[in-house]
């Protein structure tokens, strides 16, 4: 008997992989040379996908790495001489930071409590940091911050480069890119596929940046996977190294299904599932959500506190078939994490709700 | 109808990959997360696999990483203050080097022409390099350095570390790791699987360096998939970032099958349709083995110079169901590339020739 994961990632594949899956086995998706027109075409097929979904216009390229994590180093090193600044609510927010600390980048912080979210209002940006790094959804403490308030951020310090990790959300926050410098997400989230590849998504204004960067005698943008390289492959849909073909492929297919339903639907029903299991949190004994404010409550991550033991909560879920996540790191006591992505239907939201209901 | 992939990576699938894969779907592998039992059983797994197939000693560490051009960069961030020493016989081994260069070492060259191999003898190691950098395996010429020569240099040099490009041969090579602190391959080569996971085997003595230089006020070792951190993880088979799970379940699957024929017998095959393949170039018209001398001839990747222009040979090959590589960068037009992995049977080999023969 098959699992229902509501895990935040990896998580419950979407409903279609497997059979894109079977496709690409038919197809030979995993022997093709990535120099060769085959995969060319797939590149640019994910790539168009992905520019309909997210509304991504041509100034912004789009990447394919090995993680989300890797991309904070990449991030760092192509984008920051000296000084960047974090806003850090949580356990992911804080690697970024950390990131920028191993790097010997003077980094500062403007840091919440776990389970707090900031709003534009709250945030002053030093006046020599070159970048601000921000999540959009705290895959930890199930925190977020609404796109317009990055917006908004952005305006007020319009100079500065921001980059936002959207790992556990895309596609579901609707950022501007004519004002959010880079994004990036992993595919084992929101997109319902197995983990193995990361998505950048990078300006001009950054490869800019990364070129300016690689002129100075003393600097290092890094060796692999610079912003320069990856631009200049991507010119004919290539990449520097070989990358994962197969997952590219996959990505490309999954972001297809998800435009046939349109952005708009699937950001719609995200929201009233996310309604849905809010309100039972809210109303039902043994659960209360873990984020106070409802603007900063996460619609893909959701937190929630237990009564009981969340290993036990968790454990009587299992016996029903279906999956959540632990707390994060100490909160695993305490807490659950639901991931509310699109590969869950609204009925089995309501499934997992009606057993949470009964072991509570 | 379905095509035999002699390319030289990404590459034929091994014959059980597409059954394995079936598994993990019906085991949900893409859906485990990477802090579960399940996953550290797993990676726990493929790494005894691992060790058995390629002989591997405690004293290594085995990590899964991006790819193996990540892997470089790794390396020399990870395990060289200042110098760096490299064997370049070939596009990838001098991507290792213009690697050592971006990241500001100091990097010493040693050259061939393209289709030359090194022996130990031919090979002085300046005295201030830290690391020694050479590759098993060619794969844009298709030459080898065979491992008694690899060990005869690092018994002469043995302070300095020393770490094996072997991404398009592993498991052929018998590497001696009380000889080799370092060495790493892709998944996509030998192995028989699709692109998108790079393993790098480790000494503690690189490690070592590794805490050394990180105590380094002015240095830095990278952020991401740094040793002191990869190890740390290791302890417990985890990862630091969430790593490609499906893959390294794959990988353990198909080690494990090679280990069932047992790596004398993969060894022996794969010099057997080697020799069978060089024997078809001496002796056919058309075409003659790039490399001259038969020491440094790769056994996994085997370049043929084509008397007919080489884009028609792999045309008239294709259309037989077969694919073989072109030649690397400017050698499309009078070369192509055999390779020679364990997922291609003596038969299918024979049946490659045949055609040649026809077309050449």
């Amino acid at each position: 008997m098959s699992n229902t994961y509501f895990t935040p990632g990896p998580a419950e594949l979407y409903p279609t992989f497997n059979q894109h899956l079977q496709t690409s086995v038919n197809e030979q998706i995993g022997s093709i040379s990535h120099r060769s027109q085959r995969f060319r075409d797939i590149y640019k097929y994910t790539d168009e996908q992905l520019r309909t979904l997210l509304n991504i216009p041509a100034t912004h390229d789009i990447y394919f790495m090995g993680s989300a994590s890797e991309v904070w180093e990449r991030m760092l090193l192509n984008c920051v001489e000296h000084e960047s600044f974090h806003l850090v609510n949580g356990s992911f927010s804080r690697k970024f930071y950390d990131y920028a600390q191993s790097l010997r980048k003077f980094a500062y912080i403007a840091e919440k409590p776990f389970g707090e979210g900031f709003d534009a209002a709250d945030v002053d940006v030093p006046e020599y940091a070159e970048l601000v790094a921000l999540a959009h959804n705290e895959t930890s403490s199930g925190v977020q911050m609404r796109p317009t308030e990055i917006h908004k951020l952005k305006r007020k310090y319009s100079k500065k480069l921001f980059c936002v990790d959207m790992v556990s959300s895309a596609p579901y926050p609707d950022l501007d890119y004519s004002l959010i410098d880079s994004a990036f997400f992993s595919v084992q989230k929101a997109f319902g596929m197995p983990a193995g590849l990361g998505v950048w998504i990078v300006s001009e204004t950054c490869l800019e940046k990364a070129e300016r960067l690689q002129q100075y005698d003393s600097m290092t943008i890094g060796a692999h996977h610079t912003l320069p390289v990856l631009h200049k492959h991507y010119q004919t849909f290539e990449t520097p190294a070989t990358p994962n073909v197969l997952f590219i492929y996959l990505l490309g297919k999954i972001a297809a299904d998800l435009n046939k339903i349109g952005i708009n639907a699937v950001r719609k029903q995200t929201e009233e599932k996310a309604r849905q299991i809010y309100k039972f949190l809210e109303q039902t004994d043994g659960y209360a959500p873990f984020v106070n404010e409802e603007r900063h409550r996460s619609q893909t991550v959701i937190v929630a506190n237990t009564t009981r033991p969340a290993n036990e909560v968790i454990g009587a879920v299992k016996e029903a078939g279906m999956i959540v996540g632990s707390g994060y790191g100490k909160h695993k006591e305490g807490q659950i994490r639901i991931a509310n992505f699109p590969a869950t239907s609204a009925e089995q939201v309501g499934k997992l709700l009606d057993r949470l209901k009964q072991v509570g």
